[in-house]
């Protein structure tokens, strides 16, 4: 019987995994609990209503049609047992669904992070974070309805709070969404409107540490805080949330104290942590939840499974791995290469990341990128960026759509896709409408 | 003071009659309880993969966004009081929205059909119907959950049943839904699948009456059911469903008796009733809800409402008119005409409907058309469906963005928009996956 290799998760770290196994002669399963693979880089345009969901998910099965010892399963890991070499599965839907655990030879964890509130999940609920297709579809929905509840608004001061986003956290998710909010306001909105003034709305970027876009160098920081003031957001560094309520948010600034601002809408790009699942390895975690693996990606006392892209942590040069796509990429590739040595019997490999560069927009035309020696920022880092993603996008279909969608969207600074969807009309109400 | 011109409904009728007030010294306001526009004519191709929802859809504020006299607000109507011109609205959100109710001059009813079930609204639950983008969302969720469970299913029996599907009513929603799931099954996912064949998937279209498409002429209904035959669909005709259950349905074949199908997914496509709203008007109504109207579109005893579309029913040399978007469309912009003639002092123009032609697709470049004297069917028709309905759709972009996914579809016989989304991962589960 040939190898089972297991692979959890259709993610950067899980797809590229199973790529690297084409043509081997073993036995592959990838489960993921949705049925596309998401390209996450762009979550933030179908937040901000730019793109369709469509335009960057595909669905997994389909991506890895063609590779014939493949199988993709629609199922939700719910925990590990090393000791057995089992997984156990989502029971499925009632009446059927057998499959409800999953043997490995080998295995690849590869499910990737969600929100951390600081030990606040009471936030969840009013700061919903980004990271899955449905959270961009919630935040959309709670921006085009914040707009909405202001034209039918006639308190001056609810109408004040309605037309308030706060954004919390200042790295390259914040930092995208704040500059999208901001041209949604000014820009698409602009002759919608007939009792607002949607280019009113504030928008405040709230970041704990001293700059935004930590990870970037120092003058690509400037660059960035510089386009998005000019864009009409207002930045605060330095200030750390302490509480959001049904109201807004309150943040402690360095030697001001506590802040609050009224805000129907906030948005959560703080912190992560590491899939829970990892937990049943059994295995020591980092504070975020990471396993801390071997340099070869192995799980400590368990050479049989591997850990990529946000559930494994891992230093390089003495500094930790950012929680990229490339480095998720790149991990999935090496571990699979790991196990076929492991099968024929050779050494396991280090891995060793290639850094080869970081980007973030800014907004219509701007963005910043840094490829080590070369840095950029404005108008031609916008368009490294666009080409540079447009290319990576999965399928040539998508390649095509998302060009004509932006190059539409650029020439009349229209967001197409300004659409509210899900069953209750209100957030709070229960009805159906 | 203005006259106030109150809509509501942001349909084919509403937005015509918004329209058809441009520049008239008047104030309209348009309400909806969705923020968008839907082209309704492709809501199948959303349900069935083809198109994201942003293709169909345009917010109707942005579409009137040129119109000074026009205020678009996000509201559901609840009820209507005649005597004193007042529509009570939805609340709003929790601590928003002082304007809970709206007063008017004149009023335009065009809320359009919701699906009725003959008496047995218990089905609904297990029966989809295809009026809005949240029910062609769940549509499309349950038919590819279907195809992913039976991956997952190691019985014969149970895999047999979520590969079977049953599309209830075959007017042009049943038609063109069996032929896309035809589809689907057939070509689309084809090479995705390693338990299961989808080619065996079994779509069943169950018709009360004797022939398809009953309001076309009887060679078109021949060549529809000629089609889907050719995709593989079963038609069954004279067949009344007298039950919808948990694992199936049951259908009353004349001289035949009761068949049951064991299916997993049931799609309803038979029957409409009018908008529930227009009985708090207190006026006589169809055995579907409609307004029984006068000729000239007002409400029997109330010269100051106007009913359009599919709250309307109306008989023109003997017939009824049929509940189509160009019914629709041209009422509104009547109804709309009659209340600027109504302002002037001027006498009321009873409406007369001007037939362009009916259209239904079966299939990837087949349909069947018919423009009175001219009649087509198979690739012909095809065509000439495609570009009445890419320059029909609302807004340049869509146009280009919607023919690009056609063309690309049409090609490589793909569906780009197999997203399962929403909360729960499988259907009568209550966990958040």
């Amino acid at each position: 019987m040939e190898p089972h290799i297991v692979i959890i998760g259709g993610g950067f770290g899980g797809l590229d995994a199973a790529r690297a196994l084409a043509g081997a002669p073993l036995r592959v399963t990838l489960l993921d609990r949705h049925n596309y693979h998401l390209f996450q880089p762009l979550l933030y345009q179908v937040a901000t209503a730019s793109l369709s969901p469509g335009d960057i998910a595909s669905p997994i099965r389909w991506v890895l049609r063609h590779q014939a010892n493949v199988q993709v399963l629609l199922a939700e890991a719910r925990s590990i047992d090393p000791a057995s070499r089992r997984i156990a599965i989502d029971p499925g839907p009632a009446d059927a669904g057998r499959h409800n655990e999953i043997t490995y030879d080998y295995l690849i964890v590869a499910t990737g992070a969600t929100h951390a509130y600081f030990g606040h999940s009471e936030w969840a609920a009013r700061a919903p974070g980004l990271k899955t297709l449905d959270d961009a579809l919630e935040i959309r929905r709670r921006v085009l309805l914040a707009f909405e509840a202001a034209e039918r608004e006639t308190d001056a001061e609810a109408r004040k709070r309605l037309l308030t986003f706060a954004i919390v956290g200042g790295g390259p998710t914040g930092v995208e969404l704040a500059g999208a909010l901001a041209e949604i306001a000014r820009q698409s909105l602009k002759k919608d409107f007939r009792s607002i003034r949607p280019e009113s709305a504030r928008i405040i970027l709230i970041e704990g540490g001293p700059r935004l876009l930590a990870s970037f160098p120092a003058s690509l920081q400037e660059a960035a805080r510089a386009s998005l003031t000019r864009l009409g957001v207002e930045v605060k560094t330095d200030s750390i949330v302490v509480n959001v309520d049904e109201q807004g948010v309150v943040y402690q600034q360095t030697a001001v104290g506590d802040q609050r601002i009224e805000a129907q809408t906030v948005l959560w790009a703080a912190g992560v942590a590491a899939s829970p699942l990892v937990k049943s390895l059994g295995v020591p975690l980092d504070r975020a939840g990471r396993v801390l693996a071997e340099p070869t990606l192995v799980v400590p006392g368990h050479p049989d499974i591997f850990v990529v892209g946000d559930v494994c942590a891992l230093q390089q040069d003495g500094k930790p791995l950012p929680g990229v796509a490339q480095v998720a990429k790149q991990q999935g590739a090496h571990a699979a290469r790991n196990i076929l040595r492991s099968i024929r019997g050779e050494p396991l490999v280090p891995f060793r990341y290639r850094d080869y560069g970081n980007m973030a927009t800014i907004g219509r035309g701007s963005a910043v990128a840094d490829f080590g020696r070369i840095k950029a920022s404005g108008f031609l880092a916008w368009l490294i960026w666009l080409f540079i993603h447009i290319f990576w996008l999965i399928g040539f279909r998508s390649r095509i759509v998302v060009f004509t969608e932006w190059a539409w969207a650029y020439v009349t600074m229209q967001r197409r896709v300004r659409l509210i969807t899900g069953e209750r009309l209100w957030p709070g109400s229960d009805e159906r409408s």
